[in-house]
């Protein structure tokens, strides 16, 4: 049973009470928007709930939610470090993670991350079946639909909360793909594969011609659906062409499909966009899926600052999640470069998170501005304490102050004795 | 003789030719957004031009320019970390830099960044004042209206090119403040001891009241007028307050008076702003300025986030230029809790340039997205070396691409072998 079932039936599970209760919303208000299809609460039915676990809900009205990738590549195989990632990610502040891995003994690497993760865990199982298909045979051609079905039934049954399945890529997308050109083609992985396996077999994506498939192993785990962009534009220049597009419309046929069969079901988007076309984008999004969450990559607002992405990913995704992206993923400063090693996990993790909270104070989303406030007061009360304690990186913030202590405590270095606060308090209290 | 005079002569001064061939513009477009008070170019006119020398020009229809702030404070007071800032500043790419020193020997440590800057140098001259001041007597009260316009006439004199004068923190502004609570009170050094002298004398401010004595003084250098925001909302929540709207007022009569008598003038804006009232902003100030250029410190799009200002503001200004502004203050991760050190120094310079290029986009500055298209191009085509040549930070990517160096030098470490760029380029050119 999914938990729509259950709604369906007025059974209220555990976590919808959790998700209403952690977003000071009423279960009724959570009820009705996952039986409407805009709030998912991606949780695989096979986990037990316990106190540690982390319950999210990501949809409208509810605070903007982040994702951190984690995971080995065929470069870097380390465990350990995966693991140090996934620790990180989650003490900054990653609502989920997802284990992307594609090197190494990938059923052992997940089962360490789903075991050791107490947010739910996404991941993209056709990385697997590629992985699994060239190691054995060099080709993707080789690739056989009930290939992909049991490696999605494996990362089902052992407990992944939700998938990203690449199932707008079809044969009318890769047809426009041949035709139109664009700068920088295709750079989402599962993108990538999946076209180039239909272009060489000439057949159908059998996660979009088998969809129903695909509903019925997930449907028994209530395993969250998240349909990805495979054709997401890596250069500000291909954004909102008519690939992204087509992609987006094969996709809200399939939100139709997976909703009349109760399963959750979210939609991936943008990649590189130029900030002027980011709200219409969004909307766009949400009016033909019937709002259905939009988890977003980026937008990555540029394609000249590789090493500072986790910046340009915030700029356009503080702009999206103000306009109503529900699921923001993480950019690292490694993006376009290296796979990311801790430091660049931390620093995508508080970059998408400050995105996430600006938005969320345009949203209106219950208690954020509230923390600004609070933060204000405190800066503006001269309370260090306080406002360390406050900010997003409370270490940090300690940390850089230590570095260029003040010769009065009151104030801090850069202003010194001129601290306009301090002043400007002053003078007011005097006259007052 | 200003430019302005010149212009009106139907001389074409030296400087105007080179903005216009920098941006890519005629000179007739110049000469003409100069003279309806839409552009500026900020260059004392008792500055030699040599080569080395970056004439630059700021407003409407040219490329968004950035500015570090850097100088000593009380606390703090190494003149060669400040040349080193310096260095670092115009080596990342800042358009211009202002000296805000307030300790230690200010007209020795003014003249060495004068001499060591090829780009054109900003000061705050009321801090001088105050800092004299307060060494001296301890008390804001006693400084004279005279003392405030000798040191302008000083720094005027010593080759400073534009100016930040508080002018529009009036008895009105005061008025409204002691009656009207804000969380952050004010922010601005200059607009705190500015209002606090119009408080304990019950006298107006006299760069408002003898504005006509500043364009005096500045005219005959050619001095660029920065019209400060004394009042910009330090708290989100203060943001588009009465008191931030009536200094705008107040600022956009001066800029009427700064026309009038030839002298070029900009003005400041900004502070802390939630992301959805930005754009209006911008075009508020244009509309009632009659496009006067407008310079934003950030805009910090919240106030959580104290280590990582660079990101928040990065946000805010990308939006800010994206909508018109077109002079970007930079703002480091120092930000609120420290005199930035040159590190803190070349991060604010790259998200203010990251920033200035994403508006540029939007505002389809000439030559903007073509930086975009190259570096995509080289992104596509697995060209490493081109692609760090064209990235924001050369150094930093080539040095986190040999931190995690691929197997095959030929893609990164991210994907490594299962590379999509490579992947899909490979199909077509078999199909094709």
């Amino acid at each position: 049973m999914t938990i729509i079932d259950l709604l369906k039936n007025n059974i209220i599970p555990e976590s919808v009470k959790i998700v209403a209760k952690q977003e000071n919303l009423s279960v009724e208000y959570i009820k009705n928007n996952i039986l409407n299809g805009t709030v998912v609460i991606p949780l695989n039915n096979k986990k037990k709930l316990n106190r540690n676990f982390k319950v999210t809900g990501i949809g409208k009205g509810l605070r903007t939610k982040i994702n951190a990738n984690i995971g080995t590549s065929s470069d870097k195989i380390d465990i350990e470090n995966e693991l140090e990632k996934l620790r990180i990610a989650i003490k900054y502040g990653a609502d989920t993670v997802m284990d992307l891995s594609t090197g190494g003994n990938l059923k052992k690497i997940r089962e360490k991350i789903i075991k050791n993760s107490n947010v739910p865990v996404g991941t993209v199982p056709i990385y697997q079946t590629v992985c699994e298909v060239l190691r054995k045979s060099k080709n993707i051609k080789y690739i056989t639909p009930n290939h992909i079905f049991d490696v999605i039934q494996q990362h089902c049954e052992d407990g992944v909360d939700f998938i990203t399945v690449h199932c707008g890529v079809n044969k009318k997308t890769t047809e426009i793909f041949k035709k139109y050109k664009r700068i920088c083609g295709i750079v989402s992985r599962g993108g990538a594969f999946l076209t180039e396996w239909i272009l060489v077999n000439n057949k159908e994506n059998p996660l979009y011609e088998n969809f129903d498939k695909l509903l019925n192993i997930v449907k028994k785990y209530d395993v969250t659906l998240s349909l990805g962009d495979g054709l997401r534009p890596g250069s500000i220049l291909d954004a909102n062409d008519r690939l992204q597009i087509q992609e987006l419309q094969n996709l809200s046929e399939l939100v139709k499909e997976a909703r009349k069969n109760n399963v959750q079901v979210i939609v991936e988007g943008p990649g590189h966009m130029p900030i002027n076309t980011i709200e219409k984008h969004v909307k766009l999004e949400k009016k033909i899926t019937r709002g259905a969450p939009f988890y977003l990559l980026g937008p990555l607002v540029t394609d000249i600052a590789a090493g500072y992405d986790h910046i340009t990913s915030a700029i356009g995704a503080s702009i999206a999640a103000g306009a109503g992206a529900d699921f923001i993923c993480y950019v690292t400063p490694a993006e376009h470069i290296k796979l990311p090693d801790v430091e660049d996990v931390k620093l995508g993790v508080i970059a998408s998170r400050i995105a996430a909270h600006v938005g969320d104070i345009v949203k209106n989303v219950s208690g954020s501005i509230q923390w600004d406030k609070e933060i204000s007061i405190a800066r503006n009360g001269l309370d260090w304490e306080k406002q360390a304690k406050l900010s997003i990186d409370e270490e940090n913030f300690l940390k850089q102050r230590k570095k260029s202590f003040p010769k009065n405590k009151q104030v801090c270095s850069m202003c010194g004795k001129y601290c306009a606060m301090r002043e400007i308090n002053s003078v007011l209290s005097n006259i007052k």
